[in-house]
C-alpha cells in the first residue's frame, strides 16, 4: 500500500519508503504526506538538515521547482501554537469530594522543586510530546528506579563546620560551572517549546552550565551553535553514522566552532521499546492495520526495522572504532551509555578522556541499573587501574531531580551529573525561564545540602558523607495478601472516627 | 442423591458416580447430565477419547444404541460460539471521572506486549474460563511471584559490542527454534477458542517454536497430531496413568508419531486448590448443599477424592518407576515440576534427557519458588556431578511475559522456556494469529535486550549479563502504619494544587 | 461519682468499686448497674463462677435475699439474641460502580478457607464483640505480621515420593490428634455464639484436635468439663491467680477431670492496650467523662488500675515459682507465651514439658516476633541443650490460617500448632459445624501440602523443606516519594485505554 | 518595590528590609506592613524581646512616638481566637458510602495516644500554622522515616520476671523525671494555643518532665521562667548569635535563672526547606511576583538569603567555638543535632556533658538518618573512648510516638528521649491539659511495655530485650508492575463476593 513514498522538503525529494517504518514519530505521520510537499508540517518539529544527517545520500532523489507543484500537493502548516486548551483536572475539595475545575497555570515563582515543573508539563503538553518525552524502556522500572535510587543513599551529615560560605562552583571537563551539573543531549526540545534547543542553549548560560548539544535536535547545530554567546561553551553529543564520513564531517564542524567535548552515545545501538508512545501514537494517529493477520515471519519484520534505523546509527559500532574516533578531533571524546566497571576500565585503557554512567533516561533497556547505582563499581575499578579526576572523568545521569541527588553523585566519585528530562519539562511549562528557575532551585536545595552536611564546597564532598548499603538492593516485595488484607480492618485515629 | 450417575456420550454409557466428585469443571455439570446422552455438550470442551484415557475400563458399561434414547433424554447443545456480550468497563476519563463504556475489542496490531492479551482476554472470556486458567494455589503469592521474580534480577549489559545482527535462533533438545521458547502443555485449549489445541499446533509452526502436546486436551492427540505440517516437531506431555500399560499405549503413540521428547509431570500427584477457580464454579453453578451440616469426617471425605483422582494421575509414581519410564520409549524422557537441587542431580543421575524447573504456574503448592529462582542452585549442583549442556537440559517455566525474562533465564544457564498462559490468553482473545504475534512481540523485546546487552546470539548470553544478588529475596514487608498514615498529609505537586 | 458500685449477682453481693476500672468490657457496663441486681445482664456473657475465681472474698458481702429487692433495682435481661440485623455492604459491581445491597450469609459449603471465616464473622457479629476479637496490642503491627511471618518461609518441595496415602495424625503431648493442631484457650466465646465453649469442646471432637481450655471462659469448668465425650482430652490454660490458693483448687479440679496438660500463661502479667476495642467501647458505651480535665497523677491512675488487674493474674509470678507449680499437680505443666531461646532453655532446665511460642496473638506486646520467628532460635537452644521431641514440646500460636502453615510449624521443630481466633470466628458465623469445616479446610490444605512437598507423613516433614532466610526480615520500607508518584503516568495494558 | 521597609514595634520602628526575605511567617506579612505600626499582628504571635535577640542593633532605627502615629498607619489586631471553624470532613459510613459531616472535637479522654492528638490537631489548627508544624525538608522521607525506624526494631521480652512493681522513674542530666522523656524545643508555641510556651512549662512540671526552652519562643525568656513552680527544673536550647554577645547575654541570664543544662543546636545553619509550609504561604498570601522572570543570578539571590539569616543563627560556628561556649556558663553543654559517631566522640573529647542525636524532626536535611537509627553506633564508639552514662549523656529525639519508641531508645543506650511536635499537637487541641494527657498516655504504653518485657525498672532495661538486624535498612521497593497489576484480579474473601 505505501510501498512507495516520496516527500518533498524544502524543494528537494526524499524516498521515506524505508525510513518511515523507524520514524520515532510514527510511520503515519510520514506515509500521509505521500506523494506531497511536506515542509510545513516537518519545519516546526525539525531542522532544516536532519535529513543530510540522516538519510543516505542515494535516497535524495533531487531538487523539485516547487513552483510547480499543485496547491493540493502542498501540506498545509500545523495551526500555529496555540495555548494549550484549558484542561479538566480532579481536585481533592477541602470536604473531600472530588470536583472539576479547569487547569490555571501556576505563576513560575510557585515552582519548588524540579518535579513542580513536570506536574505543569504534563497538563500542557500536548499528550503525544508528553508522550514521547516522559516514557520509559518496556514496564518502565528502570525509568523510575533512576530517581528512587537516589533514596536508597542516605545522608551522614557533620556538624560544626564553618558553612558561612558556600561554594558550589566547579570545572567540568575543564570548563567553569556554577554546580556540578550539565544539560544533557536529550532529541527534538520543539516538542517542548518553540524556541527548543535555542532556549536551552541560552538558559545554560544564565545557569552557568555547559549544555551538550544533541545529535537530532530541532534546530540546525548551525542554529544552535549561533544561539551562543561569544565566551559560551558547550559539549555536544554523537550518534555515530554507519557512513563514517557524514560523521566525520560533523565532528569537523563541532571542533571548527570550539566545541569542548564529544559524548559518544553507545547504549543506543537500537532504539528502546517505549510502549506508553507506541500506545500514544495508535490511538492518536489511527491505524492502516487490515485484520489482525500477523502471517510475515517476525525475523524479517524486526530486521527491516534494524536496517532502516541503522541507516543512522550504527549498531556494528565497537571498540575497535575507538582509535578511529579518537582519530578526528581533538576535542575530549567520552562514551556515553556504560553501566558495567569492566567497560569503564576498558574506555579509561582506550585512552579516552571520561564516560557517562547513564541507562539513556530509563528510555532503553528495562531492568538495569540506574547511573548512581554503577558509579561505587566503576570509581573503584578504574581507580584501581590508575585513573586520577584529572585524567579520567565519570559523570552520571539519568533520575537527578534533587541538589542532595546532586551531592550524592559527588560523593561517590562523579565530576558532574547530566539533567535531560526537567530541562525538558521547565521548557515545556515556562520556556527559557523555566530552565533557569529549575537549576536555580537545584542550587538552592544542594547549596542548603552542602551546609547542612557540613561541606562548604565541592572537594570536600566525600564518600564518608553517604551511606550506600542499601545501594544495590532491588527489592520486589512479595504480592499483597488479598485475603486477609481485605477483611482486615484497620485502625483509625480519633479524628477519624 | 447422586449416588448413581450414569451418562452416555457418543454411544457409550460410562459410571461418573466417583469421577463427578473430582471433574475440575465441577460435579453439577455432570451430575445434571446423569442418565442422558451428554455428548452434545461434552463435545465442545473434551476430545473424544478422554474417557478412554481417563476412565478405568471397569466404568464403561458398554455400548448404547443411540436410537433408542429418547429425545427429553439427550442434552442439547450450548448456543453456538457467540461473541461475546459487550461488557461495561470502568474507564477513567481525562476529567478524572469514572465513565462506562461497552468494551471494544482493540485490533490485534495494537497489542504491543503479552500483557496487552491477558488484559483483553479477560474481557472476552467466559468468566468459568477465565477463572480456571487465570486461578493458581491458594493465596496465589507463587502465581503471581513467579513474573516479579524477574524482576529481581537486574540487566549488566556491555557496550561497543557489534550487534549489527543479533540471531536469536536456538536448538531445543536438538529442534531447531526461532528463540529460546516453547508452548509448554496446557490443559483445555477449547476453554480459550474453538480451535483449541488444533490452533496452538498451527501457531507453533508459523512461530518457529516447538509445542509441547498436553495430555488433558480439548483435542484427541490424533487431531493435534494431524494439524502438523510434514517437518514440524513437537514434543509431549506427560501425567503417567496408575494402570500403566494405558500410559504405555500413549507413549507408543507419541512415539510413532515422531514426537521427540516426553516431559513427565512430576509436580502435581493431586491438584492445587485453585479458590478463584472454587468459588467462580460454585457461584455460577449454584449448589446442592443441604444446610450447614459438616458432619462427615475430614479424612473420609478427602480421601474419596483422592482415590477419585488417583484414577488417572498416579500419586504413587516415585523415583523406581524411572527405569520403567525409560524402558518404554526411545524419545528423550525429562521431569517437569523439579523445584530443588536435589532432584535435579537425582533426574541427572538418573540418566534423564533433562528437567523442567517449574512451579505448575503457580496453581500447585502455594509459596514454592519460581523456576528461574531455583535455575542458579541447579545448574550449579548439576554442573557439580558433570552435567553438560549437551547432556542434560535445563528448562524453566512460569511467568516468562518478556523477551527480557527469556534472556535472564538463558544467561542464567536454561536451554530455552516454556510458555503457558500467554498462549492461552493469545489464543483467546486473538486465535491462531494471536499466538503468533505474541510470539512476535516477544521476539521482538529479545532482540531489542541481545542488542542493548552486546549479545549478538544466544551463545554470548553468560551469567555475567545479569545479577541475582536479589533473586532469592522474599521479602514482605511489615503492615503499614495506619495512625501515623492517615493523618500524615501528602507532599502535592505544583500543578495538582 | 461511681466512688461506691455494688452490684448483686445470684443472690449474692459484690463490691465492685475497683474491679469496674479494669473490667475488659468496660467500666460503663458496670456502673450502670450500681446498686442493682445484674444478673440478667451477666449472665449471657459469663460463667456463673467467675466472682469466685477472680474476686477476692473480702469483696463478697454476703448473701441477699432476692425476693426483697424491687423490681426498678432489677436489670432487665438484654433482647434474646436476635439475627444480626443484615448490613449493607459496598459491592464492586461488574460495571465497576459501587453499589449497596443486604448481606447474605454465604452457605458453609462456600467456606473454602479460614479468611472466609473471618469475613462472615466481620457482617454477622455484634460491633463490640469483633473489636474484642479482632484487635490487637498498639499499631496491631505484631497482630498482622504473624500471618505474615509464614509467607516469610518459601516451600522447597521434593518429588517423584509416593504420597499416595498422606497420613497427618500424630501426637500432642502423647493425645492422638487428626493434624498437629490444637484449639487455643480464648476468652469468652459467648461473644461469638450463644453455645460458647460448649459448641468448641464438641467441634474439638468431632475435628479430632485437643482444646485448651481457658481460664477466663462464658461457662463455667463444669460446664465444659461436662461437655466432653467421654474419651475426649483436652488441656486447660491458666492464669495463675495472686491467691494461690484459688490456683491450687483449681488445677486439682482440673487433674481430677483428667485434663492432661497444664498451660500456664505467662506473656500476661498485664492486659495489652488493644485500641480498636477501647474506642469501640468509647463509642458504644458513651462515656461520664465530666470536660477535659487530666490533673490526677498518672502514677497513681495506672497503679490502680495495675492492682485491680493484679487482683486475679499474679504480675509477681516468676521462675522462683516454677517449683510450685509442678509441685501442686501432676499434669504436664507448660508455659504459653515464651518468646526468645534463654527462656525456652530455662523452662527446659526448670523441668516443664514444653512452651508454647506466642506472642498472645497479637494482643500484648506489639513490634514482637510472630511465634514460628521464634521457633528456629528456640530449637536450636533446647536441642543443644538436650531436649528432645519426647522430653520437651514446643508449640507455636499466632498467625496459623493455612494448612501450609501448619506444615512449615512442623519443619521447622513444632510439635503442632495452636489455633484461636480462626475457631472463635467459625464458631460465630456458622456454629459448632463452622469450627467442624474450618478444621476440615486446613486438613484439605495440609493434605495438598504434604503430598505436593513430598512427605507422607508428619515425621518425614523437615527443615530441609522449608527455606526461612527472609523469616526475620522486618522490613519497613521508607516512605513514598509523593512528589515523583503524583505526577508518574502509569502504563496501562491495551484492554484499559 | 519592597526596598525599604521600616515597621514600627513597641515604640521602635525597625528596618526589615532584608529580615522581610528570611521570616520564616513568608515576607508578605512584613512588607504588607511596612511603614505602618505592627505591633497589634505581632503580639499574638511573637514576643516582646525577639527584635533585641535577632536583629543587629543597627536595625534598630531609634523610638517612635507612637501617638504621633495616624490611625490608618496602625495595623488592627486579627480578629480574636475565635474557635475554628467547624470543618467538613470525609467519612466511610457503615455502608461503604462517603459523607460529610461536622468535624466535632472528641473529649480529651478519646485520646488513646500521641496519633490522637495529632489527628485532632489537623482538624483544629489554622492549615498555615497546622503546615508550619508538620513540614520537613524536601520530600519529607526522613521526617516520616523518624518514626518508622523504630518499627524496624523489634522486641524481645522475657517472661516470669516479678513486675509487680512497675518503676519508670529516671534522672535526665541528674533532674528526676517521671519516665525517660523531655519536651524538646520547638519554635512559637502560639502558633498552636494562646497559651504558648506558658502552657509547656505548666503541663512539664504537672507530667513531671523536664522541658528545653526554646530560643525563638513566642512568649519571653522571661515569662516562660517566670511560669515555672519554685522547684521546677528547665533546660535550654540555643541558636548562637553571630555576635557573640548577646549570645553571652542569654546564656547568663538562663544561668541566674537556675537553668539546668544548655543545649546548642548544631543542625541548622541554616533553615530547611519545608516545601508544604513554603506552598502554604504562597497560596494563603497571595503573591507578588511580576510575571515569570527568573533573570537574576541564583547565586546572587541565595546568598542574599543567607546573609539575613546569618544576622541571628550562625553558619560559621564549629569546633573551636566550642572552648568559649564551655567558658560562658557554668550549666553543662550539649550539642542537639549530631548525627554520626565521629561527631559525637569530638564532643566527648571536648568535655562537653553529651549530646542529643536529632534530625531536627526531619525539618532540615532530607533522607538522613533517624536518631534512633544513629545510636548504636554513638553508644559503641563514645564507650570505646572512656564515655559513660555518668559523664556523657546522649539522648535522641525524633519520631517518638509510644511508649515502647521510649523504650528501644533506652535500650539502645539513649538516657531519655525528647518529643515535639507530640507536645505541640496536644497543646493546639487540647490546651495543657493535652499535653498532659499525652504524656499519660506514653506512660501507660512504657509501663505496659516494661512489664511485658519483663523489665521492672529503667536500669533493667538492655539491648539484649530488643533486635536491631533490620535498624539500618532503608529499603525503597522497585516501582510496581503496572501492566501486571491491572489485568490481575485479586482474590476476594466469602463475605465479599
Amino acid at each position: 500500500m505505501h510501498d512507495d513514498c516520496w516527500v518533498v522538503l524544502y524543494g528537494k525529494a526524499y524516498d521515506l519508503t524505508k525510513f518511515a517504518k523507524v520514524h520515532p514519530g510514527g510511520a503515519k505521520l510520514i506515509t500521509d504526506a505521500a506523494g506531497m510537499d511536506a515542509t510545513a508540517i516537518f519545519d516546526p518539529i525539525h531542522p532544516k538538515d536532519i535529513m543530510d544527517k540522516l538519510l543516505k545520500p542515494a535516497l535524495t532523489m533531487g531538487v523539485v521547482d516547487t513552483t510547480t507543484i499543485k496547491p493540493e500537493h502542498v501540506c498545509k502548516p500545523p495551526e500555529a501554537h496555540k495555548p494549550a486548551p484549558k484542561k479538566k483536572k480532579a481536585v481533592k475539595a477541602d470536604d473531600g469530594a472530588e470536583e472539576e475545575e479547569e487547569f490555571k497555570k501556576p505563576p513560575l515563582a510557585a515552582m519548588l522543586n524540579s518535579f513542580d515543573f513536570e506536574s505543569v508539563a504534563r497538563e500542557v503538553m500536548e499528550p503525544q510530546a508528553w508522550g514521547y518525552y516522559s516514557s520509559g524502556g518496556d514496564d518502565e522500572i528502570t525509568l523510575r528506579d533512576n530517581h528512587l535510587a537516589f533514596q536508597r543513599i542516605t545522608m551522614r551529615p557533620r556538624i560544626l563546620v564553618n558553612v558561612r560560605e558556600i561554594d558550589m562552583t566547579t570545572k567540568i571537563l575543564g570548563v567553569p560551572a556554577s554546580l556540578p551539573l550539565y544539560f544533557t543531549a536529550t532529541a527534538l526540545a520543539k516538542l517542548a517549546h518553540q524556541e527548543g534547543e535555542l532556549a536551552i542553549v541560552k538558559a545554560a548560560k544564565k545557569a552557568g552550565v555547559p549544555y551538550m548539544l544533541p545529535t537530532l535536535s530541532s534546530y540546525t547545530l548551525d542554529e544552535m551553535l549561533a544561539a551562543r554567546t561569544p565566551d559560551q561553551v558547550v559539549f555536544s553529543q554523537l550518534y555515530v553514522n554507519p557512513e563514517r564520513s557524514r560523521s566525520e564531517e560533523y565532528v569537523a564542524k563541532l571542533e571548527q566552532a570550539g566545541v569542548q567535548a564529544l559524548f559518544v552515545t553507545v547504549d543506543a545501538p537500537q532504539l528502546g521499546r517505549r510502549e506508553k508512545d507506541m500506545r500514544n501514537k495508535f490511538t492518536q494517529q489511527g491505524s492502516d492495520v487490515q485484520g489482525d493477520d500477523e502471517d510475515e515471519g517476525a525475523v524479517d519484520r524486526s530486521q527491516g526495522a534494524t536496517r532502516a534505523i541503522s541507516s543512522y546509527i550504527d549498531p556494528g559500532l565497537n571498540w575497535e572504532d575507538v582509535p578511529w574516533l579518537k582519530s578526528i578531533t581533538k576535542m575530549k571524546v567520552l562514551l556515553k551509555g556504560v553501566q558495567c566497571a569492566e567497560d569503564a576500565v576498558m574506555a579509561y585503557k582506550s585512552g579516552l578522556a571520561g564516560c557517562v554512567l547513564s541507562n539513556h533516561g530509563g528510555r532503553q533497556l528495562d531492568t538495569c541499573r540506574p547511573g548512581i547505582e554503577v558509579l561505587p563499581e566503576v570509581m573503584e575499578a578504574v581507580r584501581a587501574e590508575g585513573a586520577t579526576k584529572e585524567n579520567f572523568a565519570v559523570f552520571i545521569d539519568g533520575g537527578v531531580r534533587r541538589g542532595g541527588d546532586v551531592f550524592k553523585a559527588v560523593a561517590l566519585g562523579a565530576q558532574a551529573v547530566g539533567v535531560g528530562r526537567p530541562v525538558l519539562y521547565s521548557l515545556a511549562s515556562y520556556g527559557q525561564n523555566g530552565i533557569v528557575r529549575m537549576v536555580h532551585m537545584l542550587q538552592d536545595e544542594l547549596q542548603m545540602v552542602m551546609r547542612l552536611a557540613g561541606t562548604p564546597n565541592i572537594p570536600s564532598i566525600t564518600e564518608k558523607h553517604v551511606i550506600t548499603t542499601n545501594l544495590a538492593d532491588h527489592i520486589v516485595p512479595l504480592p499483597i495478601d488479598n485475603l486477609t488484607h481485605k477483611t482486615y480492618q484497620g485502625l483509625e485515629p480519633a479524628a477519624r472516627l
